[in-house]
């Protein structure tokens, strides 16, 4: 098209071509998630059933050992032209073909999940804004949202202050190490400019999730500043066993500054003693954080909030909904009582940036916090919350806590495994030992070798579970399944049968 | 439907959910990057036009602020019900029409732009994957693409051997941090286990990115332990002067162990002469870390990759494909000669996740990095290349390089702005002050407020550009421009039409 003056005129058409690629990538992306719904049945019954036209296939995943793997996708990045649209389409669908499907009902081996259809959407809107919630000149609906979603869900956890709030980190990782850092910062001001200047000590459960002790050897303490904490048979934090080693590290000369209570650990899905942790804290002038990263959306159930109590209590809290909301990985909040904390421990001078310097309400987000540059993962939250509901979430949630419960009284009425859990289990973990008659016979060794080669074999009838070693390390490793909010009564109820009949198999042998 | 025994079988229909919502929400995506498409006539126009049907609108932006935006957005996160697919979709366009269209020729703001279609459909394929490569476990298909495209992208900037590769890290920030924990704990290994343990240095630019001063604060050295080198009139370390830092800092009995070269400066876009960096770290036993951020994609270039000499010599170096290459937000690279130093330096025991001990080659990638869960941003990169080709980034990098100089010259042939940046400019910024008739006359306070005010008026214009203090302070705030891939020769033009236009307004006030 040529202008009156002779000139080309310039023009551009992303619209369409963003329209025509979505449509091609829907035509490989929907069959993806058919095929897990499709596998509903299979996962119902233990085993592969063949589909509509007779074919046996294992919608979960085609397991290949990396080297094996590498050669399949023979992935090439061309030095010279790109592979256009063909090429992009054939590696997508490799991606697929190669991938776990965690839409499948038989994904039950981590903390979280697949998403669900808003998950999906909210991921779209947010690739078409790219932007940056580093300041609000370029991100101003996104910023709002951020803080909104951040008070709202702050004050669920009865931080209800006129300064509560919070921020998204890119993980329950990234999450936790904030913490610390503000907590540092903050009761240690001086640290900010002159670094560490103590030897300070870290408290957690020795159930807690080893993104404390990472922390603790990227914020210069070193991983020996992680001193943790026995629990009970429950596996919760002993609290005079935490005010114990608080009292000893004082008299050894060190500086206690941060207590890690955890709200679901990993393992067994355990909540500690909030109410009880805090008033340690405060004796000793503590910073309290809760690593609520899975546990933590038990808050929308009434039925099951109970466990958070005390939860107001903390300094500072992670909530990751990516975990047991399936909003797409990640989203982490860190919240907390007062954002002015937060932006005191963190704000540093960058003219070219921030260009108000003295905000009475913080608007530029990435002054609160560790990044610069920030994905709007609070989005995810937002489009979710207004979706279902926080009485959707609270009946997804009670749904899947009655599941789990579900699951470990099947697993005491066949009378062939020994619980690790409590029954009910505390949250959406399920862990336990194969032992044919209830007894559990093995050495701790032949135990884990069990759990391994059951592990490796229900993969193949469509259900990815994991393991976890015994802590004191006597039994041997343990089945960890976890379900979550699309978790179906049948899928257990398969589970079960699969895993009696791989565990038949492995002690004929 | 009711299975022959009589229990009611259980069924899930997501896929058909999640087309549906796509295409609900296409509607939605798909008019906003249209409205940026139409918007390249007004754009080269230097002021808004009517669109077709005579009516004048800004696609950039409808500016509020907060408290403005708070009231318009009327956001609600509902505690009882869900609002369902119409609260979605009334969110979503409400979160259109009130954020920044980075789509908009005229987002010239940031180091970022928006994304491109390819971009988008990356996005979108992650989010039904929606799975983590912490462990190949769960992510196999995109373990094995992080580590070949990390390998190839490596290998551009120099780092072939055996070992050579990388990972991905949350954004340019977290790769920089990363980096300095990887420095530490190799070069002062007990620091990994009794934290630190001298008065560690760091050196950078004083044209860095702050990011290295909040990582100094998080790792525990505190602010006061980055030093920053002074710069030539181009904005590069003079290389005497971070020698003679360096000895001061021994002198003084301080460690000195890591240097912050830059590739592409935020502010000048300035690259640092990384060969002498390098025999200056060489000789003091220091790690070379290369923030190659933003100016890194220039390696694609067989005509710009010479301001990178010297890359091969760096221990690590950080490159953010969301930056240079519209790959979504975030897409940071952290690579490296050697990925079993990585590993060494980060690994810890968590033995419910990381189920080998001693692997020789590592595909549980978590294990290099400071986070856990890690969303595979490696693939928005990798279909990118696939996409467009070496070759095809080379052109696009090109002709933004090229429009940048062009920008500068047609700034210079109008004789009413004064040129921070030379001409040609390092890299995609161009920095200038507006000056009639070619003198820049007022105090530094005064040419502050005039580029203060212009940037405002701008934006009413439909161009949205950010400014930055001078460093030495004395002249004032200077406006920085950014070009990308996607800028045209038109809007370059018109810019600095609608430039010398709110100039004029703002001087005759």
């Amino acid at each position: 098209m040529n202008g009156t003056n002779g000139v080309k005129k310039e023009t551009l058409n992303r619209a369409s071509e963003v329209e025509h690629l979505i449509d091609a990538v829907k035509s490989l992306i929907i069959p993806f998630i058919q095929a897990a719904d499709d596998a509903v049945p299979s996962r119902a019954a233990g085993e592969l059933l063949p589909n509509r036209n007779g074919v046996v296939h294992n919608a979960l995943v085609e397991s290949k050992r990396p080297e094996e793997l590498v050669k399949e996708l023979a992935l090439s990045l061309p030095q010279g032209e790109g592979r256009g649209e063909e090429g992009l389409l054939e590696t997508i669908q490799d991606v697929l073909k190669y991938s776990v499907n965690t839409w499948d009902q038989g994904f039950m081996d981590k903390l979280y999940a697949s998403t669900n259809p808003v998950g999906v959407i909210s991921e779209l809107v947010l690739a078409v804004l790219n932007t940056n919630v580093h300041v609000y000149q370029v991100s101003p609906a996104l910023a709002v949202i951020e803080k909104h979603t951040a008070k709202a869900f702050a004050s669920l956890f009865g931080f209800t202050g006129p300064r509560a709030g919070g921020v998204t980190c890119q993980g329950g990782s990234s999450s936790n190490l904030t913490s610390i850092v503000i907590a540092r910062n903050t009761l240690y001001p001086e640290t900010k400019l002159n670094g560490n200047t103590s030897r300070f000590i870290l408290f957690t459960s020795s159930h807690g999730h080893y993104s404390v002790e990472k922390a603790a050897v990227t914020c210069g303490f070193g991983s020996s500043s992680v001193w943790t904490v026995p629990v009970d048979k429950s596996g919760r934090i002993i609290p005079s066993e935490l005010r114990r080693l608080v009292q000893k590290s004082l008299d050894e000369g060190y500086t206690p500054f941060y207590v890690n209570a955890t709200a679901g650990t990993t393992v067994l899905g355990s909540y500690d003693p909030f109410e009880e942790i805090s008033a340690i804290c405060k004796e000793f002038n503590l910073w309290m954080h809760i690593d609520a990263s899975w546990g933590g959306p038990a808050i929308f159930s009434p039925t099951h909030k109970h466990k958070l109590a005390g939860s107001h209590l903390a300094d500072s809290l992670t909530v990751n909904p990516h975990k047991m909301l399936n909003c797409p990985v990640t989203c982490s909040f860190l919240l907390g009582p007062d954002m002015s904390v937060f932006h005191k421990a963190n704000t540093l001078p960058a003219g070219y940036l921030f260009h108000s310097s003295t905000p009475s309400d913080v608007w530029d987000l990435a002054d609160l916090t560790l990044q610069c540059g920030r994905k709007a993962d609070s989005l995810k939250l937002a489009l979710s919350w207004i979706y279902y509901g926080a009485a959707g979430f609270a009946r997804q949630i009670d749904a899947a806590f009655d599941l789990a419960a579900y699951f470990a009284t099947l697993l005491e009425k066949s009378g062939n495994f020994v619980l690790v859990s409590e029954n009910p289990p505390p949250c959406l973990q399920i862990c336990f030992y194969y032992a044919p008659g209830g007894k559990l016979r093995g050495t701790g060794e032949e135990n884990t070798e069990v759990t391994r080669v059951c592990v490796e074999r229900l993969v193949r009838r469509g259900y990815m579970v994991d393991y976890a070693p015994d802590v004191s390390g006597e039994r041997g490793s343990f089945f960890r399944v976890v379900v979550n909010a699309q978790t179906l009564r049948g899928t257990v109820e398969g589970l079960v049968k699969a895993l009696e009949a791989v565990g038949r198999e492995i002690v004929a042998e």
